[in-house]
């Protein structure tokens, strides 16, 4: 796009409002350099976006995170981007937010990059790499690894570009309405799991299915599903899911540190000016520091409730699974990897940063809290 | 401060500006509302501060990090509210920021708040606690278990207020220029140590020394100390430690997770619209996300240049060494408590805190750890 077309779609946007920053601009002509006109008058600018979510509106973390986005987008630019947040099915289904950003129904969307595995296969990599990085780890990649250009590249052919936009820690194994005891008894179980899991799950033998965070209760209830991770602690206490299954697990092998995403229609994000680009990119990068500190903070006492008051029964994966799960999983990134060249270059990208960053782990966190 | 006060005194400091912002307010009058006006008008203040930090103003993370602060802000503001960055001793000197700032000699500062024990002994556990909180804990504390509340409260009477403003993630042990074999091995051992590790080093027999960072290569070579801890690989290989002493230990024990700070003058951030008022504290965020990440991305390969290259020796502490260190480490902390009221406090909310975060720590990060 040539920065003129881009000047024209801005002004036709903006036809409510370019009006008032006309005139402003042409009232500072006397007083301010040339420059400064433009500056001014880009100042006066004002968008109307709208955000559709994967979570319903008041999922705690994920939910309230991304109207905490938007909220601190129009508190600092002083309402010029105003972004309306629509929550799951409100505006459109979850599973239709990315269609929708690519689309241009809304301009941006918050929910968790593996949903799109059907999309854009090395989507997956973006959202949780079973027995991959930790927040930490994850997020140096993205940021200072390489990995966030790379997802760039990914959406990039469906008009769309990403920020990190929240992570859940390292998350729980899920719930079971049968004990785990060794690798035979995920035979057959119906669950619910996302992503690269779901797939690594479906070959120990389980029948997996994904459902949006929303329908989770209902079918785990009814048994449509004996089984099904969600998020943590604090999620899974709101959703109620100790009604319908007994048994919960730890650790989240699965989703080790799930990014969350702002995912943004690129030709909306290209009519922004300069200082409200920044807005939402700071923004984003805030929003991924506030999320998972919220969730840390709410996990362990949700789950003493899940324990205590609701009788919960707390299992930790026998080893023998794990092995066994993460021997699958090695399987399943490596099949990924080869699927499409796209998906080479970020398993390369991904795994050339654990191989290296484990070590840093090993020798800081690790060492340090088993001697704390 | 009442806010006609306010007013006034963002009319005299903005004197500069605010003639142009006036003009605005006023060309705006006959095609919008009044209170767009007013936003309008507010939205064309600008502001000059100074930011003074207690680091050299390149220094890989922290140096850098800050000056990506002030850049981010600047962007963000579209200039408006344009922070000029000085390293320390270019304004003033590296421990002089504190009280640079409450006298609004700067209007901001960046750098660790144990540097600040001399003037409020409770700012120690906002700079890093021995054998603490890791960096995902403490920022879930400040966020949202009351800690930065709390620290406001510290910082209240000098006029100031924080931010965290970036993390080094666990840091290392630090440099040696002998073995340490046993606890015996730190009798009389000359080390530049700030804070609360500082003070059981020297009760573990240690001389202690609070050098700034700038001054620690000489300190080091010349052997006015025998040791110091500075940060971690990628800062200490910077720095050049490694041509000035031989053994390099882990776990930092000392800090494991240093949150770093942006202080502020409380007058000078009062007076600022609310809009920039909501980009420093997002901003602020935003940077304690970035800079870890870039510790993390950098720490392993400046570890490996360190060990392969220069030939370092790296060792990890005794395990005996830990044990007395951890315990040492509690006296002081129960005794700085007893201290003064707000230290009390203090300490009662940080390990309130850690006392249930580190059993949400224990199943999801060490034991996915542990299997990954």
């Amino acid at each position: 796009m040539s920065s003129s077309d881009n000047s024209r779609r801005r002004f036709i946007v903006n036809a409510g409002t370019a009006s008032g920053a006309l005139l402003v601009g042409a009232c500072g002509q006397s007083s301010q350099p040339a420059g400064a006109q433009t500056d001014a008058a880009a100042s006066q600018q004002s968008f109307k976006w709208k955000m559709a979510t994967t979570w319903p509106r008041d999922l705690p973390g994920a939910g309230t995170g991304a109207q905490r986005l938007v909220d601190n987008i129009r508190k600092m630019s002083n309402g010029r981007l105003d972004i309306t947040l629509y929550g799951a099915g409100e505006l459109v289904p979850a599973f239709e937010v990315f269609d929708s950003a690519a689309s241009r129904i809304v301009e941006m969307g918050h929910g968790a990059a593996y949903y799109w595995k059907g999309k854009a296969p090395a989507s997956q990599y973006y959202g949780s790499v079973p027995f991959g990085m930790t927040a930490t780890e994850s997020n140096a990649w993205l940021y200072y690894g390489g990995g966030l250009e790379l997802w760039n590249e990914v959406y990039e052919p469906f008009g769309l570009m990403a920020f990190p936009g929240g992570n859940t820690g390292v998350q729980m194994g899920g719930w079971y309405n049968r004990e785990i005891n060794s690798v035979s008894d995920l035979q057959g179980l119906k669950i619910r799991m996302p992503g690269l899991g779901g797939e690594v799950m479906r070959r120990a033998g389980a029948t997996v299915q994904n459902i949006p965070g929303a329908e989770i209760f209902t079918a785990l209830s009814t048994g449509t599903i004996d089984a099904t991770e969600w998020i943590g602690p604090w999620n899974d206490l709101a959703f109620g899911l100790y009604q319908a299954a007994r048994y919960y697990y730890y650790p989240g092998w699965q989703e080790p540190g799930s990014t969350l995403e702002c995912l943004i229609n690129r030709e909306a994000y290209l009519e922004l000016p300069e200082d409200l680009q920044e807005i939402v990119r700071v923004a984003c990068q805030s929003i991924n520091m506030d999320m998972p500190c919220e969730y840390t903070a709410r996990n362990q006492q949700a789950l003493d409730t899940l324990v205590n008051e609701h009788g919960v029964e707390l299992r930790q994966f026998p080893e023998e699974v794990l092995a066994r799960l993460k021997t699958i999983s090695q399987e399943v990134l490596e099949e990924l990897a080869d699927g499409d060249a796209m998906s080479r270059r970020v398993y390369d990208s991904y795994f050339g940063f654990l191989a290296q960053v484990r070590q840093w782990t090993a020798k800081s966190e690790e060492v340090f809290l088993q001697y704390r």
